[in-house]
């Protein structure tokens, strides 16, 4: 049993890997394109990888490239990630939780140290049960909507419901529509279905698991789902009035619509940028000062073992609390009524400044690779590919080979890196038997 | 006593104001401009603020637009703002180190907790002393070189190394040639001396003082003076071979240079960055790479209670020391033999945050309130002014009124903050007589 629960943590990898893997083939055969050629390897490689990761980026145009076997090839990839997200990340959370000897509130049997074969099997089932349902309702209400008020053939309409109804849940970022959701940002009965999938699927099963079950008692809720959910409502909501003051008059994404409109739009296009990454507003013509806000909101991302990438609402707002606490002069860092561990605020601090590193590495390597591209869509690229938000300004097509092969390599790390880089870390924790005397430097 | 030595952490923020106000109201008279006439409230202000903080940011034209009187204000307020920095801050660790019990290694009764006035005296008497003996000879080489080699009458030779001299080793930026030091970039008797100058006033005196005392014995040394002293020599062996590999080949800086005058020029540049504040080579020209080296060097900047800015030498490497710790899955981060208290980790993930925080928080301000101006150009002129290092990519004259307020306002926090922020937080810590459960999150 232990043997078993320890393989998820080296398996995600492996598997992502193999599913690229086999997805860059597929991707290159002459069937997936309309074209009838083979696409070359490292286009397919870069669609495979921004498939399983979830991401979404696209270096050829989505709805013309690939034919129907392509998309589903697509789908499937999709998925397939997002599935393998969800169930590994939390089947990883599991392990560590267990080998932290920590409560685990995942499965039944939460104060028991021990758990079975059964239990993680159900847990799985779970899971997959909710993508499941989720899907299949958003499909229903898509197609449902493109039928009957876009005249959309019956057959049609189902297809691009599931298509976008997989990729929303899964937080897949592709689109049929070459304008993403632009074209329907202000009607409700896409937007919304796409937008509550992105939350569901990025918010991370063990927070949905606890606000479910707890719902009543918030205040019992573990830390991490704390942070997480009431993280999240803030984004939404501090996202959304950001958004909504920086475009509000811009005639070329909002300022044209009527009121409705524009809080629509805004609330959809804030709510998939942590990091579902559909887009209801042009990225191309945004106000100056709306990049960077979409870029912060892109690094911070969503749940913790979920769909969605960043560094986590999580990470974000303990290091927001670990910040409060010293300008405080509070000794300990507290959340609710919950002391954070050291070993929780020196994760967090890991994850936030190797993704800052990573960030700007990654920028500095495709400004060198690429002639005359502007910062800020260097970096708004980088970011939305290690994050695995899938926005663009532009296209990755302008990057050249080395620059997508490096756009690939971020999106592979930023879905998997955060969950290997914590798990590997708790698990082999060293022991030390012995401890050198204590320093305190000042420093700043 | 005690009252007496509290006052410092109090002091030096309203000290700086007091000069500013002082040098804004002198700078505004007419005797101060070659026009004869009254320089306008906001740029009087960003002038003095810019002298006192030791930035070196100037929105008109150094050498023309002042008169002897007033480049002689922007001297002396540069030495005060430069002398106050290394005294305030170096009293400030004392009080902070003297409340929290820690060994005072700056004043000879280093094992006793208590010291009197007559230590502090000649403490500060020691640092004045370093200045001017340091000024002194930099003014001496700096002066003999201008005027045997560049054939400048003897009083503009002492004027122009005097006011070199000054601004080096304050790390104040300013200089009375229009492309600052790029027409001497390889001549070593005027480079070498500025660079000198810059790094010993830009390690500050805690660190300094330690080198001179123990300098046989570094492994003796304060983990904080290890973390600059080393970091400091890695940033300058690093920094000059990113810069050279960047510029190499750029024509439009050294490209045209013979391997000395590369060298030379290259390793002036780099030494001055981290935030001396002269350019050695064209700021306008660079490769498009070196820009965000230049923000992440400005951005580390140079040693803590020194005139560099920036998040400080060792608030860097301490975080690169945890994140190391973290991945290797020690429980301790431990330097050199010596275990880093959490406190001295959290102020100093405190500080680098919260400095990310403000850098973007000004870029946005800057490019809602400047039309047209590029990101990368915003971020560097902000990275610079909260740095306090001074140098421009195009001039801060682009950006107008509300744009100088900003990078007013970021000088003065720039050079304040860091040090207010922490010595308040050292000085207030609450006393807690509960502890609340502790809780480990798993975040990432
Ligand atoms: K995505
Ligand atoms: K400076």
């Amino acid at each position: 049993m232990r043997r078993f629960l320890r393989h998820p943590v080296r398996l995600v990898p492996l598997g992502f890997l193999a599913a690229i893997a086999l997805g860059t083939g597929l991707l290159m055969l002459p069937w997936a394109t309309s074209e009838s050629r083979y696409t070359p390897f490292t286009e397919a490689l870069f669609t495979a990888t921004s498939a399983v990761s979830v991401t979404g980026l696209s270096v050829v145009d989505t709805s013309t490239y690939w034919t129907t076997f392509g998309l589903i090839m697509i789908t499937v990839l999709t998925q397939v990630g997002g599935l393998g997200i969800l169930t590994g990340a939390t089947l990883v959370i599991l392990v560590v939780a267990r080998q932290l000897g920590l409560r685990n509130r995942l499965l039944v049997q939460a104060e028991t140290a021990e758990f079975g074969f059964g239990d993680v099997r159900r847990l799985l089932l779970r899971i997959a049960g909710l993508a499941l349902a989720s899907e299949v309702l958003m499909t229903a209400i898509l197609a449902g909507r493109l039928w009957w008020a876009y005249d959309y053939p019956f057959g049609r309409a189902l297809w691009y419901g599931l298509f976008h109804a997989v990729q929303g849940f899964n937080n897949g970022g592709f689109s049929l529509w070459p304008d993403s959701l632009v074209s329907f940002s202000r009607d409700p009965w896409i937007c919304l279905p796409l937008v509550i999938g992105t939350i569901l699927g990025g918010l991370g099963f063990p927070a949905l698991f606890e606000v479910v079950r707890a719902w009543r008692r918030p205040t019992t809720w573990a830390v991490a789902t704390k942070l997480t959910v009431w993280g999240s409502l803030t984004l939404l909501v501090a996202g959304f009035v950001g958004l909504l003051a920086a475009e509000w008059a811009n005639p070329n994404t909002i300022g044209g619509y009527d009121w409705q409109g524009k809080l629509l739009a805004t609330f959809t296009q804030n709510a998939v940028v942590r990091t579902g990454g559909f887009n209801a507003l042009d990225t191309n013509q945004l106000e100056e000062e709306t990049y960077p806000l979409l870029i912060a909101l892109m690094f911070i991302g969503g749940g913790s073992a979920s769909t969605a990438g960043g560094i986590k609402v999580s990470t974000f707002f303990l290091l927001a609390f670990v910040i409060w606490a010293e300008l405080r002069g509070e000794p300990d860092v507290t959340v609710g009524r919950s002391r954070i561990a050291t070993a929780s605020q020196r994760q967090a601090l890991t994850v936030a400044l190797l993704s800052v590193a990573l960030v700007v590495a990654g920028t500095v390597a495709l400004i060198v690779m690429t002639e005359g591209v502007r910062y800020y869509r260097a970096l708004f690229e980088v970011t939305s590919a290690f994050t695995t938000t899938g926005l663009s300004v532009g296209s990755p097509d302008d990057y050249g080979t080395p620059g997508h092969l490096t756009l690939t390599l971020l999106m592979y790390i930023g879905r998997i890196g955060p969950l290997t880089l914590g798990s590997a870390i708790a698990l082999n924790t060293r022991r030390r038997l012995y401890r050198y005397p204590e320093e305190q430097p000042i420093v700043g």
